[in-house]
């Protein structure tokens, strides 16, 4: 047996596209005063979320979303059989810990914030090649234990240069399976290559993480033998202010115009009068405006096509400290209806 | 199409199983002194291996054991469709920067010590799902590394407790593929759920990982329908002294006496003289037994049937500071000529 569902260098193309069932996501109080505010299932109060600590606070909303979700698509953890979940935190540690309570069976991944949409792409080679009937995927992040752990703690009020990027305090999941439905179907998955241009700065991650969004962008066209406005919209994660227009500018010199239909999920998410400056970022980020705001356009019918490209900043507390340039990552699925 | 090749509530059967192809291993000098050193394809003479930091050198290592299983492969980087790879460090940053270097399509994975049987079981559901014709999955561990991220820096000489485990300098890697050679196939994979029995001593890490491997053992024979002695040999992947005996008692309650013909790679790999009390443990422990050890008996002929659960301690640093316990996990494949 071939791999008879590769398509081009990096693409693959389901069988039988699995649906995205149903989709959840939750937000904290800055997100919900953004643009998108309305659209999200849930806005918390406080950050903290009557925890004590912000770590416990983001584990709690990773779960709630993972069962909001669950439950949207009129299923219960039975009916599930893998959770895929990853986030920023040290070993994951949100994701686990929602795994322990949730107790289904756990695959830990890890693409910065790329993580959803590598899961989404993860989960749709693992249902369509007839491993499970139903999926969960879930990611998450949240301001103060991002800046907290790769930055400075936020009690220290360290002022934030203009490329920086404001950490997404929310968790978005979705459920793949198959129903009988019109819901939004994930097509192809084109798995992204790690590139590094030598940016050294943890506040300025879109700068690092453009050219490998860009690179998964233009591979995808080749691949699928697609144009850019085959597509009614192509947005990635969290590139923000800066990285949407690197990326931009990166794509077209490889011969592909995407100004018409582009966005950015860390653009659209916050106003720039909230002060977050080059917009919003981490695992959340693509997580809650893909399944709080795009799918829901798609099931108005809005949009019939889309490709979605997670942008991870592969860095770490350490390789910062040491020295090392930031890697960058972009994995994209096709979603159509 | 339904989710055809699941058995059972946790297990996939391979409808092709895929071949490990190639396998490698490089472990560090004092691995390189323990009773299997002879069996592993390159050890070195320091952990330090010519670099500035032991994060430096666990990357390097990881970076050529995977070079080396292609090579050993006949295969070049053109023919692998994706690296799958993981490893303890924050952000599985050996991980990260190794797929930058190699330039080949990443999906980043983390199930702490369990990394390397989860990629085999994803790797493998790719491969058979028809997403790919070769997959190399890669994990690593070190000793200095992970000592001064999870516990104490190694130049305080901070005395261990009996129960403490050895991290493993080392990396293993193994190519997934399909040859008409007569190799070890990978036929199930079984994978785990978060198990937590709150253990809170990140120096007692085989006694928070053995009810987690005990339940996707008993798991894996109930799904399977097989007997504990269908099985040459039953190998968990660091659960050390502590957790094996552990490990033992729990599946003996169960209803399943493995006690003939179950070993432990953290109890294989270093000899008691060694000092490193209740055994091995890191990614690379279970990565470099069964790459270095285990699939050459098999090729050898001593073992025809093998199962392994990789066993995972999912702590963080941040966790174990707030006072959290330490869920664990176990991820198992069936490796068979």
């Amino acid at each position: 047996m071939e791999a008879t569902k590769r398509v081009g260098s990096q693409t693959v193309k389901f069988q039988f596209p699995p649906q995205i069932i149903s989709s959840s996501s939750i937000v904290g109080p800055k997100e919900g005063k953004g643009p998108l505010g309305s659209n999200f299932d849930k806005v918390l109060k406080k950050s903290l979320y009557n925890e004590q600590t912000w770590e416990k606070a983001e584990q709690k909303i990773l779960q709630e979303s993972i069962e909001m979700a669950i439950d949207k698509g009129n299923l219960t953890l039975k009916d599930i059989d893998y959770l895929l979940a990853g986030d920023l935190l040290n070993q994951i540690i949100s994701s686990n810990f929602t795994a322990r309570a949730l107790g289904i069976p756990f695959l830990g991944i890890f693409g910065a914030c790329s993580t959803m949409i590598e899961g989404l792409g993860l989960g749709s080679m693992i249902i369509d090649g007839g491993f499970a009937d139903h999926v969960v995927i879930g990611a998450s992040s949240h301001y103060d234990t991002a800046e907290r752990q790769f930055r400075f703690p936020t009690e220290l009020g360290t002022q934030r240069p203009l490329t920086a990027q404001w950490t997404v305090t929310g968790a978005g999941a979705a459920v793949l399976g198959r129903t009988e439905q019109n819901l939004p179907r994930i097509t192809y998955a084109t798995i992204g290559k790690v590139v590094d241009k030598g940016i050294k700065d943890a506040n300025d991650m879109g700068a690092a993480m453009a050219p490998a969004v860009a690179d998964t962008i233009v591979t995808h066209l080749k691949d699928t033998g697609r144009s850019p406005d085959f597509y009614d919209l192509i947005i990635s994660g969290d590139l923000g202010m800066i990285g949407k227009v690197l990326c931009e500018r990166l794509v077209k010199a490889q011969g592909y115009d995407i100004s018409e239909n582009y966005a950015d999920c860390g653009v659209l998410i916050f106003d720039p009068s909230q002060d977050t400056h080059a917009g919003g970022s981490g695992c959340a980020c693509a997580a809650t405006v893909l399944s709080g705001y795009i799918l829901k356009e798609m099931n108005r019918g809005r949009y019939k096509t889309i490709f979605i490209v997670g942008s991870g900043a592969l860095l770490s507390p350490t390789s910062t400290l040491q020295g090392e340039s930031i890697p960058g990552i972009g994995h994209g699925v096709a979603i159509e209806m």
